[in-house]
C-alpha cells in the first residue's frame, strides 16, 4: 500500500486558467480561488486536500498561500516561465515545479523577429504614416540601413534565444550574444559583457530568463551603450530592462527605437506611452499562439495526472524535470 | 576613328532622381526635365544630345518622349524594376534598358518577412489597442495560429522569391511556389496554378515582376481561395493584384489579412484604407535602404560612365545586360 503524502485536488489560482478548466475538471477535483467567495475559510475547509497548482508561471503564487497548502506536491506552470514562483521557497518544502520550457520558444522567436524588423524598418510608424495622409518623400535619401550584414545581438542564449539567432542569422545578420549561463555547443561568439555586446551590434534582443539575478539587467548604461542607431527588443520580461530608462532613452533620441511585447507592469497602461516616439508595443503575446496554448495545456494536464495517478515510476520521471 | 551613334549628354525626367544630380553631375553632362522651364523647347534645342536616361525604373518613361531622343541608346532603371519603360518599344529602336536587377533582393525579402509576421501575428493592430487603453482578454483562448509548420505560398521565384522562401523557411514554414517561370534548381515543390497554391496555403507572398502577364493576377477568385484564414503580402508592384477586389474581400471578412507595400496608385490615398480592417501598409519602402540605394546608385553611374566613355569593350559587356 501506497501512503499519498500529497493532495489529491487541484487548485488554480488566477482567472486566466479558466480555458483549462473543462479537460482539468473531467478528470480532477479542481478549485478555482477566484470563485470560492470566501477564499481564507475554503482554505481552512479545503487547503489540506489541494496536491497541485496550476497557474500560467508569470502570475504571483504567494508564499503565503503555498505555506497553507500543507500537503501540496506540485506546481504547474502552464506557459515557459515560472517567475511567479518562489522555486527556493517551494524546493524547500519540497514542492516541485514544472514550466514548459522552450514549447513556445518557436512562436515567441517568430514574434522577436517580426518585432526586429517592423521597428527597424519602420513598419509601424509607416502603417500610422500612410494612415495620417503621408509617404515617403521621394527626394530624399531613404534612413534606414539594410539588415544584412548588420550586427545583432541576442541576450540569453535559452532555446528562445537560439531560435531568434536562427532566423536573424537567415537574413544575414551578424550574430553574436551573452548571457549568464554558458551554451558550449554554439558557434555563435559569446561577447565578454552585456556592455560589450551593446557596444558592437545595432540591434538588441532581450531573450534571457526572468530571475532575480536578470532584474534590471539591461539598465541606463546598456541602453546608451546600444545608443541613437540601436534598437532594442523586449521578449522576455519587463523586469529585465530599466523601463524608465528606456522611455527616458527614447524621449531623448539617446535610442533608436524599441519594440516591447513584455513590460513592467502588465498591461501597461497607455499613457505611459503616448508621448514616446519610435516604440512598438504588444500585449505578451509573443508565444501565445492557439497550436502551442494547446500543446502547453494538453502537456499540464498530462503533468498533472501522472503527479496525481498511481504510476510511482513515471511520478519520479515527472519530478526529476522540475525547475531549480 | 569610332563614331558615336548616341548623345553624350544624360537625361533625368522625375525629381526624384535628384539625390543622384551631384554624382552623375560631376562626370556628365546631365539635364533634369523638371528644371528645363519649356520641355518641348529644350526637347526641340538639346533632344539629339540626349544618349542615356536615368529613372527610378517604376516612373513612366512615356514612349512619346524617347521619340524625340533620336540620339538616345540606354535608358538606366536604378531600381530593380523597369516596368515603367515600354521594353518592346525600346528593344524596336535598338535602346538598352539596364536595372539593377536582384540588387535589392535581400531588403525587399526582409520587408516581406517582416509584414508577414506582422500581419499574421498582428503586431500592428495590437500595438493600436494598447494605445487604445487595451490588451489581450486574459480569459479568452488565443485566435492566432504558430506559423511553424503552417503552409506558405510565393507567387514568382525570382530573386526575392528566393530570399523570401528561405526566411520563411528558417521559420518552419513549409514552403511553395508558382510563377510564370519555370526555376528548374529550385527544391521547392511549384503548384500547378497560383489557383492551385492559394487555396493550399494560409500565407501568400507576391514576389512577381510587373509585367502585362501579372497584370490583375491575384484576383477575386485567387483572393476567396486564400480565404478568411489566409494573409496576403504584396511586395512586387500594385497592379499585380485586383486592388478593389482585395478591399471588398478584408471589409467582407473573406480575406484574413493583408500587408502591402505597393499600390494600384502610390501614394496611396488614406480614405481608401479608412475602414480596410486586418490591413497594414507601407509607402513602397521594401527595397529601399541606404546601403542598397547606395550600392544602387554606383551601379547606374558607373553603367552611365562605361556607356558615355571609350571602352567599346567594356560597352559591349554592359549592353549584353539588357532586359528584354
Amino acid at each position: 500500500m501506497t501512503l499519498t503524502t500529497h493532495g489529491s485536488d487541484v487548485l488554480l489560482i488566477h482567472e486566466n486558467m479558466r480555458p483549462i478548466l473543462p479537460a482539468l475538471g473531467a478528470a480532477h477535483e479542481v478549485h478555482c480561488l477566484w470563485d470560492v467567495g470566501d477564499a481564507d475559510a475554503f482554505l481552512k475547509a479545503k487547503g489540506s486536500q489541494i496536491g497541485v497548482i496550476v497557474t500560467a508561471g508569470e502570475n504571483k503564487v504567494e508564499p503565503a498561500l503555498v505555506e497553507r497548502l500543507s500537503r501540496l506536491g506540485l506546481i504547474v506552470c502552464v506557459g515557459s516561465g515560472f517567475d511567479g514562483v518562489d522555486v527556493a521557497h517551494c524546493n524547500a518544502r519540497g514542492i516541485a515545479v514544472l514550466a514548459a520550457v522552450g514549447a513556445n520558444a518557436d512562436d515567441v522567436a517568430d514574434h522577436a523577429l517580426g518585432l526586429s524588423i517592423a521597428a527597424w524598418r519602420g513598419i509601424a510608424a509607416d502603417d500610422r504614416m500612410i494612415r495620417g495622409g503621408g509617404w515617403l518623400a521621394s527626394n530624399r535619401l531613404p534612413q534606414r540601413h539594410s539588415m544584412r550584414n548588420a550586427p545583432a545581438g541576442i541576450v540569453g542564449l535559452g532555446s528562445v534565444g537560439r531560435a531568434v539567432a536562427d532566423r536573424l542569422a537567415a537574413l544575414g545578420m551578424d550574430v553574436r550574444w551573452w548571457g549568464p549561463r554558458a551554451h558550449p555547443g554554439t558557434g555563435l561568439p559569446r561577447a565578454a559583457s552585456l556592455h560589450d555586446l551593446a557596444s558592437g551590434v545595432r540591434l538588441l534582443v532581450v531573450c534571457c530568463r526572468a530571475d532575480d539575478s536578470s532584474k534590471g539587467l539591461v539598465d541606463r548604461t546598456v541602453i546608451d551603450t546600444l545608443g541613437s542607431d540601436g534598437i532594442l527588443v523586449n521578449v522576455s520580461r519587463g523586469s529585465v530592462i530599466d523601463e524608465t530608462a528606456l522611455i527616458d532613452a527614447l524621449k531623448a533620441g539617446r535610442l533608436g527605437g524599441a519594440a516591447l511585447d513584455v513590460f513592467e507592469t502588465e498591461p501597461t497602461p497607455a499613457a505611459r506611452w503616448a508621448d514616446v516616439p519610435n516604440v512598438i508595443l504588444t500585449p505578451h503575446a509573443a508565444g501565445v499562439t492557439i497550436d502551442t496554448l494547446h500543446a502547453m495545456i494538453r502537456l499540464s494536464i498530462e503533468r498533472v495526472s501522472i503527479f496525481l495517478g498511481d504510476d510511482d515510476v513515471r511520478r519520479k520521471d515527472l519530478l526529476r524535470e522540475s525547475v531549480a
